[in-house]
């Protein structure tokens, strides 16, 4: 560390800083998950899966008039590292921060908690109340997993192929859609729920994981690109998607026209997509799409991460951020 | 809940409202530790003990130039719930959230956060970052311990006797010594670093919950008086306590002459003193005092709290608060 500031580092520098100096004060634990979606404790034939994710009125609910949504998607983000995992949720903890509120505001958010944590079957074990002058809610989640079946971002090999869960771009166009102040239309309501009610995969993440099939995986929480680049540095690999097959539904080129956004940028590095990237050998991909929906985008090959456009062009991208890919045409 | 605003509530109804919420959309789960000091989850002979506690920079930490500070205390706050449970820590995970702040501030910040890490052997094995105006600190702690020795708020019953771990008052005066601005003394450094860097207990915490001599315990993190209440509330009970026998050091009477505070306020209703208050039969009593240092204050009656001082007078103690106090000499 050096005398600037910690955004002149960036998170992924500052949270691989942390790694360094958590495994340097316990030189002689294992420490697994460090650096994966989710933190694992050993116990016995399972991993017990820990996480927590935090969410802020301000930068992470666009319509901070909608409470229930605030509780469902602290839920929600929580559960998805779970399902990136593989694991099966066990509980979930909230520590809330929070101004003086009017009691039905109050009521609805934990609505919207209780009402998600029925749905992903982890109940509500415990949590903290602060004051505070914005809406902070802490959520935090564990669940299990078979120690033989639990999914990593470690693990992707050379030939592997690559496939998502589900369509890109729509929580991110929802959102966009919803700061933007543009009324919806009929037919972008799907994105605009995708954006405030986003639902965690975990019923397909638990077939992926008991399949054993997996080599790799990782929720889309930050963008494809990006957690691309996760399993990239944790298996050591490169990955080469074809354009034409990421799943961007047309409503996400609607309303991307709309409001005068790139769609491609809202699909490949925008996030809010809770949705898995996962890699398999060809074999057992096509084993697993028998088992759950998936959507192969392309291969894993040795190194950096390059697409290919319909007309054959390659583009290389670049983790760090949308501006690199243009400068990338070769 | 009606039309107020949750203030009118209070936090304690506040969060049996969610906690009966918590039980009603899962009526065939037990949820262990609901209501306690941290949640409890069932993973064969052991329970894993989970807890989180959010500090704001605003709220939390007297004095905000000290980051090393900062991260300690997070850290201690999460570990005085493990040792409430009398469970040996395991894990530490930390979300944060964090306006740009300088790298060697930051950096001061994480080794605070491992150097308490290393202090109660417990692993930083996972976390999140997230941009805010204010430094927020979310940390979560896992322990482990044995089923029939976890420690709960339920199991104190009339006739046992009543003790704390340690010293009380002490981080609140520093505190509000820190707050008021004045410059401490010598003698009064003692009382900054209880508020500026607190330890939490876990080690008495263990050798108390392996004796299996205790029949209730609390941390006192929200003020004695606040956390007899609690006890009060699960083991169905009372307690009446000797005022010359509470542990409250020279030092916080000295400080509360300066900055003119009423020194049994910050002794027995301020908070931040990371002491356990347990409950244990007379016999058993003895026992633990073997054991570990502790102050027998009082004893476990049929209901309400009464405090009697030197001279014999009785005074009816509110759970709810200072102001109580006075109002309740009979």
């Amino acid at each position: 560390m050096s005398h600037g500031r910690i955004s002149s580092l960036g998170e992924k520098k500052l949270v691989s800083w942390i790694i360094k100096r958590a495994r340097a004060s316990f030189p002689d634990s294992e420490l697994h998950g460090l650096g994966d979606d989710a933190a694992l404790l050993d116990i016995g034939d399972e991993y017990l899966v820990l996480t927590s994710d935090l969410l802020l009125e301000t930068r992470h609910f666009p319509d901070p008039s909608r409470p229930y949504e605030m509780g469902w998607k602290t839920v929600t983000a929580n559960m998805s590292d779970l399902a990136a995992m593989g694991s099966k949720p066990e509980a979930f903890m909230l520590s809330m921060a929070l101004p003086d509120l009017e009691e039905d505001f109050f009521s609805s958010l934990i609505d919207g908690v209780m009402d998600a944590c029925t749905h992903y079957r982890a109940p509500l074990i415990g949590g903290d109340t602060n004051e505070s002058d914005e809406i902070i809610l802490s959520g935090m989640a564990a669940g299990r997993v078979r120690k033989d079946r639990v999914l990593l971002k470690s693990g992707a090999r050379t030939g592997d192929l690559v496939a998502v869960t589900g369509p890109l771009g729509l929580g991110a166009a929802g959102t966009e859609l919803i700061l933007s102040g543009e009324k919806p239309a009929k037919n972008h309501e799907a994105a605009v729920e995708s954006s405030l009610k986003p639902l965690a995969p975990v019923e397909d993440a638990l077939r992926i994981a008991e399949s054993g099939l997996a080599s790799s995986a990782t929720d889309i929480s930050d963008g494809l690109v990006s957690e691309l680049g996760e399993i990239m540095d944790s298996s050591r690999v490169g990955f080469r998607i074809f354009k034409e097959k990421i799943p961007v539904p047309r409503e996400v080129f609607e309303i991307a026209s709309i409001i005068n956004r790139d769609p491609m940028e809202l699909a490949l590095y925008y996030g809010e997509d809770f949705e898995l990237v996962i890699t398999a050998g060809p074999d057992e991909m096509k084993e697993l799409s028998g088992i759950t929906g998936l959507h192969v985008i392309g291969e894993v090959t040795d190194s950096g991460i390059e697409m290919i456009d319909k007309d054959g062009r390659t583009y290389t991208l670049d983790v760090r951020g949308y501006e690199h890919l243009k400068g990338g045409v070769q």
